[in-house]
């Protein structure tokens, strides 16, 4: 058995007003919760360390890349890093990358048990829309602000199992664990901050779209065999709701921890690597059962082709 | 609106010593209750007019040719595809296929309202194994008496819908879906025969099978906003238990119909094409959001490389 106690950390809103340090103490608090249930790696949500801020329309760049971090660690979470390292808890978080030479990024990392940093993910697939749209009740403005990310889907070995990262709206795209798959992943570790409404149809609430995110984890985990563990920014961020649905995945495609709040709340879970095995020997050995060479339009055709 | 009522004719068992004749009677019975419902399509399962054959071994190419059929129609299948005319239902349903120059394969086809064959799937993902399996409670020989489709995953146009076939474990592969999603598919139809039990894993029972043939469909469904149609066959076929679970999903990904029986018993459903535009035209928007120059390994690599 190889097993990881993981601590899915939910976050509950982060308000515009609110400091990265006020932030990051809730953090803090989180894996402290996390380190005395015995986890040694947590997980928190994407844009872990500010508000959502692409429901913001914006225009002046420098206002826009105050939401971004040049580096990682920096002052504002030197503090997590550290206690992580003490408390040999290996921490995942994302947040707005703006690197050095101008790319701005959509991010995920993962430490080690030491606090280095030994894994990075940029977020692929950006939902909504880059200029503002009259046509939808709040906006959406990834496509804006943020470039897809450009080194696909790699997988890390550390605490001695094959571990990925996606973010948000990646969950919904099979290509996403699949590619994942193919290189052995066992564990999928993802943050999202989802509004708990469609801006484009306002009949769609939280349950459809709890469902909808549940089931896409559900899927990836068992059509992979792997560990998945999706970990929300929850509750309402200056009067936007974003919807909570933490959970984590057996590769079974079981729920196994299922967060009950919309706030600040640590889920935990022996997760057992091996656990992974059966499926990729069995109904999942992709070797003996995938058939790639009818798979083409997957990767020569991004949109629908319509011929009858 | 772009309606079909569609019936999802699941069958209760076949034994061996069934006639094709006594089948097709049982499958009449069930297209007049699908005519008399308003179905303009019925929708039968993997295997129709045999028992699940693979189940068992056999070295004999005669005895194993026995078991499918030189042409379609023909004399057993004549009376369905007759009535059906008369009844202007479309039918779909599967069986092993013989070809005139010798190959064999686990084949679907789909018919117009006027009983001619306008579209025919041949199953790509066959599980199970070529040689008898001592390892196993019981045999699963698809490997050994099919070849894998050599069709691809083409799309039809019929009812003013894009149509596309799976066949039973096509279903828990995401490609498959998606290599059909990228063509605009609409209404997927599939058939399956599922044993009730996991001959490598006997701990693995029906509540769990169940679960992941549902997950499979309903993921399928949502993320690539179409309809999905999956019908067993089910019961005891000489000792060995199929599961039933047929149901019908909507693009949302959700189960609008479900069989309740392991028999013969018909599910009929008002199936909106129109329902699949609002998920085709927002999150899977596939030309907007997919990123193809991340999903190489999909097509380039059939199994697992591990570099970490």
């Amino acid at each position: 058995m190889r097993k990881i106690v993981i601590g899915a950390a939910q976050m509950g809103p982060n308000q515009k007003a609110d400091s990265r340090e006020t932030i990051v103490a809730r953090m803090l608090a989180l894996l402290e919760e996390a380190a005395g249930a015995g986890c040694t790696m947590v997980v928190y949500p994407e844009l872990a360390l500010t508000t959502f801020f692409p429901r913001w329309y914006m225009e002046d760049q420098a206002e826009v890349d105050c939401w971004f971090e040049t580096e990682m660690p920096n002052a504002a979470t030197q503090p997590l890093f550290d206690r992580a390292r003490e408390l040999r808890v290996a921490i995942s978080f994302g947040y707005a990358e703006l690197t050095p030479d101008g790319h701005h990024f959509n991010t995920q990392i993962l430490t080690d048990r030491d606090g280095n940093i030994v894994a990075k993910y940029r977020k692929v697939h950006l939902p909504g829309h880059s200029e503002y749209d009259n046509e939808r009740a709040f906006q959406h403005l990834e496509k804006r602000y943020f470039e897809p990310g450009d080194l696909g889907f790699p997988v890390w070995r550390t605490q001695d199992a094959v571990v990925g990262m996606l973010i948000c709206n990646d969950r919904r795209w099979p290509e996403s664990y699949r590619v994942m798959g193919l290189q052995g992943v066992e564990l999928v570790i993802l943050g999202y901050n989802t509004p708990s409404v469609n801006s484009q149809n306002s009949a769609e609430g939280e349950d459809k779209r709890l469902y909808h995110s549940e089931l896409s984890m559900t899927a990836g985990a068992y059509q992979n065999a792997t560990w998945v563990v999706g970990v929300a920014k929850a509750g309402d961020e200056d009067g936007h709701p974003l919807m909570g649905g933490s959970i984590i995945v057996d590769p079974n495609g079981y729920v196994v921890a299922r967060a009950k709040t919309n706030g600040d709340e640590l889920l935990v879970h022996e997760c057992d690597m091996d656990l992974s095995v059966f499926g990729k020997e069995t109904i999942f050995d992709f070797a003996r059962h995938r058939r790639i060479e009818h798979y083409g339009l997957i990767t020569s055709q991004t949109g629908v082709v319509r011929k009858v």
